[in-house]
């Protein structure tokens, strides 16, 4: 009998404590999702055709790293991209090939929890990583690499022919698409969990009081209404975006169809100032001042911005380790670096 | 009986064998010198006074790898000396800030092994790596940035504060002379043991026979009276080389007071194209028969040149594995990047 009167206690106990919604359970209806605890499932469940393999993840990086993908050859994916500075460059807007800003005085998104992404680029016009690594390739003020420059580095150095032959079997074409996926493949591997996501997950002091009121706040003032989804933001066509107002173009960038840009995650979000698709503001309670302004139309406070700022630092994701890849050497049929 | 039977053949076979040298033997012979089989040694020996320690190298290769130590933002030490690339950037002439090539043409040396070498740049001008990391930070076409601005985007992370504070103690005063030695206390631990290495320690077997002939042909052609010392190169001063040509100065570099440069290393040679401080040839052949005519006075056939590279992919050495580096994020009064 002792046993049944302790079951039943614990059940009322239960039941009185999930009466009232936890913050965490608010915050997943409020259509905030965690990254699932263990990665390799995550990798499975976002390719349930997974072509994944250790093999083209490994070749994927060194290519990620690769300068020789570029025309001059001292560009690399991760000269915009570091993977040690939140996945982006730090600067307003990027600076590529012949010293030449982004035309559009566009900024350099993450890399990192890209892959959660409904579309890539700030207009959303690519539909997923392995489409978007041939864009930055080849634009001018960029890697500034014809396909044709990239295919042909890669082909003249057999070290690399032997692990594109090893990941996709011995009669793989190596051509820019190929090449491309590899480095989108790498990508998809470049996801952080955070304590948020432990969070959410079940862990309630994975949180600091401060944190979970800023949780709140973010809720409270609608910032979810974009920021949504496993990556908080990046899950909507930019076309879906709920704002009232449109981004101010830069150069001739007019976003997409409608003039919109896309949604930018918040994970890392700390690490990745300056923000906005034109770099304009490094002050993160700035950001989130201007998005409550012409976003939401609403006044959010100093106060409530420092609480959101709080809330951001437990987006701060668990990188994945990264050992510096060794590039196999050029031969005599490699193009020469190109600086013109 | 038996036993000192047996002992007596061996004691006869061995005088026999050491009666006619090695190839080895007479690699030492002439000035050859093995990287020791225990790497922590051997940062000992170089460094009686050691105060090199974990701390100050995982902080140094941070600060190679950091791109906010030049004005752009954009710009490490890895972008010229890319650890992935034999430790240089693959291109005649270095090019840096505001996409300005080395206005003398030089070439950026390898940084791998560079500890060894007596002194550091084409000129030996500067006598260490923890001096000569003070150049290229300054150098307007390189990462430009003044002394009074690294110091102050290092000082105004307190990430980085207190790294040093844990490198240094807790009154380190982080100057930039500080920040420059720390990145050559990490740039010390960059050596490459090769097969070579492990041919000069006793293992007969580690060189092929194409290999060890290539060795043979290498000294008999008097390259050794250069390369020497255990980095095959870099261990004279300019003005103590021994060639009878100097080399054609470039821009208005003019090499030292004689107008000489220095030996380079030949380690990982197969893997620093181009060659040469202007950096003017790519072919490892064409080289090895250009040193010889315009430093020994000699002809090199292209079968001697052959041999020559043949033994060269022996001093491929292994890279020290090296997780990709985590930045602390800037913060409201860090100096912003600088593209002009």
């Amino acid at each position: 009998m002792k046993h049944s009167v302790l079951f039943v206690t614990t059940l009322c106990l239960t039941s009185f404590l999930s009466a009232a919604p936890s913050i965490a359970d608010t915050a997943k209806q409020n259509g905030l999702v965690a990254i699932p605890q263990d990665h390799k499932e995550l990798l499975k469940l976002t390719d349930p055709n997974s072509t994944i393999t250790p093999e083209k993840v490994e070749l994927g990086k060194k290519l990620y790293f690769e300068p020789r993908l570029s025309k001059s050859g001292i560009i690399s994916c991760n000269t915009c991209h570091n993977l040690g500075l939140g996945g982006v460059d730090g600067v307003s807007a990027a600076v590529g090939h012949h010293w030449i800003p982004n035309p559009h005085h566009l900024n350099s998104p993450t890399v990192y929890n890209a892959m959660f992404f409904k579309a890539q680029f700030w207009d959303g016009r690519s539909p997923h990583l392995e489409d978007q690594a041939q864009g930055p390739m080849q634009a001018a003020p960029e890697m500034a690499a014809a396909p044709s420059l990239v295919v042909e580095r890669i082909n003249s150095i057999p070290a690399y022919v032997e692990e594109f032959k090893t990941a996709y079997g011995k009669d793989v074409k190596i051509d820019f698409e190929t090449i491309t996926a590899t480095i989108g493949i790498f990508e998809r591997t470049l996801v952080t969990p955070s304590r948020f996501d432990d969070f959410l997950n079940g862990k309630a002091d994975a949180l600091s009081d401060a944190e979970k009121k800023g949780l709140q706040t973010f809720m409270d003032k609608g910032c979810v209404s974009c920021h949504t989804g496993i990556a908080l933001g990046g899950t909507m066509q930019p076309f879906e975006v709920a704002g009232k107002y449109k981004f101010a173009a830069v150069g001739d960038f007019k976003g997409d169809k409608n003039g919109m840009v896309k949604t930018p995650t918040l994970r890392n979000i700390t690490e990745t100032a300056p923000y906005f698709h034109n770099g304009a503001i490094w002050s993160l309670a700035d950001a989130v001042k201007e998005m409550g302004s012409t976003q939401l139309g609403i006044v959010i406070s100093d106060e409530e911005a420092a609480q959101i700022v709080t809330f951001f630092a437990a987006l701060e994701g668990r990188k994945p380790e990264i050992t510096y890849p060794q590039f196999p050497a050029s031969t005599a049929t490699t193009p020469k670096p190109d600086f013109k």
